[in-house]
């Protein structure tokens, strides 16, 4: 069961020392864990932001990788803290949501809620990630048991849907889950219900001004500065620009809705 | 003496290849370090920022671990560089104030200023991180002895002070040491400050436009969008907001100050 | 030829999971890997960004370091993907001008293409960071030869060039190639080219208001808000300002032109 590599997601920033404190409890705790940033940058708050991010890293780590994800506007509350066995790997995380797209595509192995009686510091009820989240990564890194710092749990972790609507035959509304660094739109639709729903026909997403047609395989399939339809890296549909921000251009903004034609 | 983890708080950024530089010199050095990114985004030439940030992190440590901290707008100047040992740990940093409010906290075991001599390349007058305070922690976790690379010095670090004010008897000044990537925003006030002027009242503290009554555990037990007070986790009075930035609402900046009444 | 450390300098951001997809990739092909994040915040699509930053890092590594350089506007079209090795050490890129600045500084030794028939993944075509580069630089690092992966290429990587411009007896053009965290404007004159058109003379640098003159050593010998010229710490004339932001001052953007008369 034993990994070194604990990565670590939270909307903590850069700016403060919350996760320098998080990196120093895990090395207090196992000096050669591998520690992975992968960001700290989820907005503020913002659980859905965090569920999309782990899509795109999630499987590509070893199995028994530890994966810590903080984002927790719910610190401090009643909601539960937990380690999650998913497709091999752990997530430590608070229960609120976060695995809700992550159990579309995986399967869900076990729960476990962490308990409060092997911390060996006082507890600070507004920063859980120092003091509850990343020292029971250090613990399971270093070898120790789940069964000694968790207990298995037959209650479900907290799970919201974001599902495409069908409406009219050849009409779909769909979400738009993410926007990324680049300003590509992610919406919620995968790959694979797109296949289920279409039989080869070519689609069209309508936009306050016009249409955009097509999915396209890459960017440099479409001029300079043009809005493209494309299968993301992590499956599913997203509109780009080439060389440019499809966000800004657009207007659509995070859980927007918008109508594809089919 | 040794331990192989170096933690890196700077105001380079993360844009322009120059922390990219120092962790190259550190891995040139000693290729098994442990390079920790802190932060590179405190603000530009903030001595206080990165004062307090440092509370944050730098006892959730192990012993012997070395915490590289330049934010240096001194530069090139004749200010010193040095080595400190606070608490069991190593500190290396310009002598320019950095160490404030760590020094409250922890126990100043030994100063000791770098030396000019063992360095094998030109040393640029603008990049001391990279020139200096990055391979002396090298240096040092690989082993040499800080006796080859500095001396010892009976001169005190520089230390600047943020008290607390006294005005009439239920009445105190705070002034604002930090906001975070959350907008919530720290005074100087420590809770062992508080407990020993106060005997069991809750304060209120004054805004431009009303109070904020008492203090508070966590940010669940207030509406959404209400202000709080709270004890941060480094132990200092902070004003934060229930799933909201507090910075914005109030309008508060670095180094304003706000009355305490009690 | 074995090395594990593997830098990362990408213009993916710290949002979206993405950088955190190619160390997944890595320490799935290589567990004890040491991978170094230099930056993700290269101006998307900058490539002219991300080769002024490698002069800023390139040479402060080991020998054998593996250098992962992706800012990849053409990916998915047919640039070629690169391994190419510089005085020692291994840069693996896309084909697109990135090692511009770095072959005028370093020898360029060997220029491979890295083939497509080892990966056992699928290649997304909008992602070739994580499905080609960062597996190709474990590879490398856990021992496998680099005729395993590529092949040796005859034809030169893209190289672009900014050359300073001669204009009259004592003047010459300056282009802007960066500008940094701080404000600092990096000019595209070397001290080395300096010193073969000057004999001696101090220069000043014509702006829309007035004239900088001379070049200083460090920020410390102007006034605090003063302008100055100085060699930044890759060679490069660069425009800084003590205690201050030089860009936001001047209004010089990347690519701007100015004059300096000597």
């Amino acid at each position: 069961m034993k990994s070194s590599i604990i990565t670590l997601t939270t909307d903590f920033g850069t700016r403060d020392g919350f996760v320098g404190a998080m990196k120093g409890r895990i090395l207090s705790l196992f000096p050669s864990a591998t520690i992975v940033d992968i960001t700290h940058d989820i907005q503020p708050f913002s659980v859905i932001e965090a569920a999309f991010t782990l899509l795109n890293f999630f499987s590509y780590y070893p199995e028994n990788t530890i994966h810590v994800v903080v984002v927790d506007p719910g610190v401090g509350s009643n909601r539960r803290e937990l380690i999650v066995k998913i497709a091999g790997r752990y997530i430590i995380c608070p229960d609120n949501g976060l695995l809700s797209l992550l159990v579309q595509d995986f399967d869900l192995e076990q729960t476990y809620v962490i308990r409060r009686n092997w911390q060996e510091w006082v507890i600070a009820p507004t920063f859980h990630g120092r003091d509850i989240f990343a020292p029971a990564a250090a613990m399971l890194a270093r070898g120790e048991s789940i069964d000694s710092i968790a207990d298995l749990s037959d209650q479900q972790p907290v799970l919201y849907s974001w599902p495409v609507k069908l409406v009219g035959k050849n009409q779909i509304i769909l979400t738009i889950l993410h926007i990324d660094r680049f300003g590509n739109i992610i919406t919620n639709l995968t790959r694979k219900q797109w296949d289920q729903l279409n039989h080869g026909k070519q689609p069209k997403l309508k936009l306050k001004k016009g249409f955009i047609y097509g999915i396209h395989r890459t960017f440099s399939e479409v001029q300079n500065g043009q809005l493209l339809m494309f299968w993301d890296s992590s499956g599913y549909l997203a509109i780009g620009r080439n060389q440019g921000n499809a966000a800004a251009l657009t207007g659509l903004h995070l859980l927007d809705e918008v109508v594809l034609e089919y």
